[in-house]
């Protein structure tokens, strides 16, 4: 007889998970020169994550052949799906499909549908179909074509040595509408994927040293199969369960005991339980509360409205803003009195808070925030270095106000302003 | 004797460059789960390019040993130097310096200046100093350790088998401290990199293939070792020229004279010679006019307004703007008739008109734009579908305005709304 320890061992069995992996490679030049910034790999990794399958390695290669097939040789050594992005457009340097075509074998065929949807699309349009566009509709017929219903170059499924390969546009869109259309539901149906699952809890206001202290004995006893991420965001420490399993309802409910426990170490810096961004973070709050909110923004020019109105439906609790870069304008606009400017200067407590009071009568909003600060490169002064920022949040009958002093570049330096912001005004909800 | 050709054949000898080749690693779980995006590559990657440095592949691995290390296996088997990031917070899960220690040899030493300048500043803001802190001063003696100034994970310079290696804390202005500190100038210093130069054109208004085709004939007769690029971005189309050669002048006068070929070309949709964003494009057109601009926006909400703001001297310009989500604000703060939004609705030619004027005669400024539509994913009508979009630019005696019907989400809705009525503007300038 087995005498059972008189506490729930929730992890009494790790389970050994046998992952179904995946690689991304990223075909184009512009990659690589840092023209531009990956995001499509973000987005794939978080939607393969959310089916269980596990990206083990993400690569990005230019526009050349030999790059291209040691690129797939590699990554498909080791994973068991091969996503591809990019290289063709209309303009790309027809490389990747020739080189599809190497690897894979079969040889190039019109795509019927590709090439109406392509003629219907043109015509409608009253543009003249070029011969670039028309070989868009050209594919191997080594590969399953997946129709891509947001662009031209349509998804291609090939299968070799037990391997998925799939290669789609880089655009993301296209990208996004070929993996939501296709791409994933034929994974699901190919592989039997076990259970992984992530929670995140926003927290705000303590360094990552010191909340890894916090978290000392709470991390020591996680069993093996729960992983704890610290994720610095500017403004904010997320941190991150991810939790393996066999099963999706009890894996899901060992994950939420868990981040219930280090929720409650950490319910003075606590934000959110979910991965959202902080305009939406407020969005839920205001809108629970059946509350309005405003902004008077100097310094941030409108990234504070802009991550509010960024939320679908902020509509229903948000009215406006006034952006005064200028003095006059935070007197003619919000009511600040020039007094209080020419004594006080533009970036002190007495005016933001005086932007706040005039924001919430201007806009006839519930609450308002309001900020001045020296984001930089210039502006900054011996009292009032670059980085100082004053933040003011409220009602009519209570606003508060907070100092910071940033350190970042002039971009960083907005962008935490407008989360400290809005997590001030949250707190007073 | 030989005969010259009476044109100037400036591509007569094709220069075989040498190429002095990077990869970039990224370690961490958070870019494989899709938690974070990578900027990081992008900027490395630009700053390598501007001195001749050409990243061949960029490649994230998760935080776990046996890929880190077959990552620099193969990285380094073609690359002349490999550029780490990541894996070296406080609460990292200490993989990514013993891994270093073991592929690289030696042992690991405390680099007594960051232990000094971590000491310093932790009780300078009367922190505690924590082990994991104190660890973090803590490299494998055979390294040269590059002095974080912006943090207090240390970089560190390895060189093996003729290759040099540089592993770096990810968090970004860490990363781009050490790099522009320590690892651009040793890197100069080290290899004899040839000229590689890039110019770019941004334009709107035509799609890829037209563009593509106008420029057949010009992209024909490039010499092998200047290559077009087309980096569609959302409402532009960005055209990078690259020129490769031995010496940096001739190799720009080259590159200057075959832009303006293309330019010329593409005279009608040529937004600018730079590529820089589209605030920062109107923010120059204002400055040589000595000319001041307002916004008042319904539909991007705030957006354009940060587009402006973002960048540094903006001040000069720009005044403040109006975010009216509400019909009561676009009438009470801008002015626009209550009857026009009961006849014409909020989004139409006629509100954004009397949206821009209210908005010249509130902001004080020469030039104003307004625009209202409806961003989606929800809002829309038979009549006004989600995407439709107004938008007004002008000064006192000429407001010219146009309709969009855009066909993304939300973000990318706001994004592309924000470029066309900023690039609108910029035509009347």
């Amino acid at each position: 007889m087995h005498f059972l320890p008189n506490f729930v061992p929730l992890f009494i069995k790790p389970l050994r998970v046998e992952k179904v992996t995946a690689s991304i490679i990223t075909i184009g030049d512009e990659l690589l020169i840092g023209q531009t910034i990956d995001t499509n790999s973000a987005w794939m990794a978080q939607q393969l994550n959310g089916m269980g399958i596990w990206v083990q390695r993400r690569v990005a290669v230019g526009d050349i052949k030999e790059a291209i097939l040691e690129a797939l040789d590699e990554e498909s050594a080791s994973a068991d799906i091969i996503l591809i992005t990019g290289g063709l457009g209309p303009t790309a340097d027809d490389i990747t499909k020739p080189t599809l075509l190497e690897y894979f074998g079969g040889t190039m065929v019109q795509h019927e549908p590709t090439l109406q949807r392509l003629m219907q699309l043109f015509e409608s349009r009253g543009l003249p179909i070029l011969q670039r566009n028309i070989d868009q509709a050209l594919v191997p017929d080594s590969c399953t074509v997946l129709m891509n219903h947001h662009g031209l170059a349509p998804g291609m499924w090939f299968e070799k040595g037990g391997k998925v390969f799939v290669s789609m546009p880089g655009v993301p869109h296209e990208m996004k509408g070929i993996m939501t259309d296709h791409v994933l539901p034929r994974l699901q149906e190919q592989f039997d994927t076990k259970a992984v699952l992530h929670q995140t809890l926003l927290t705000s206001g303590m360094g990552e040293s010191f909340v890894a202290e916090k978290l000392l004995a709470f991390e020591a006893q996680l069993p093996e199969h729960i992983k704890l991420a610290y994720l610095p965001s500017y403004g904010l420490l997320k941190l991150r369960l991810t939790a393996h399993g066999e099963d999706k309802v009890s894996t899901a409910a060992e994950l939420k005991l868990r981040f219930q426990e280090m929720e409650a170490l950490l319910k003075d810096i606590a934000v959110y339980d979910e991965d959202i961004s902080m305009g939406e973070v407020l969005g839920r709050y205001l809108k629970t509360k059946g509350k309005t909110v405003g902004t008077a923004e100097s310094c941030t020019g409108g990234y504070i409205a802009h991550s509010i109105t960024a939320v679908a439906g902020s509509s229903a609790y948000y009215n406006g803003s006034v952006v005064t870069y200028s003095n006059a304008m935070k007197t003619k606009l919000l009511g600040v009195k020039e007094a209080t400017l020419a004594t006080y200067g533009a970036v002190s407590e007495e005016t933001v808070r005086e932007m706040a009071a005039g924001a919430l009568k201007v806009l006839n909003t519930d609450y308002a925030i309001a900020v001045s600060g020296i984001m930089g490169p210039d502006g900054g002064t011996p009292e009032k270095p670059v980085g100082t920022v004053w933040i003011a949040a409220g009602s009519a009958d209570n606003i508060v106000t907070v100092k910071y002093r940033l350190m970042y570049d002039r971009e960083r330096n907005i962008q935490m302003t407008a989360i400290y912001a809005m997590n001030e005004l949250r707190k007073l909800i």
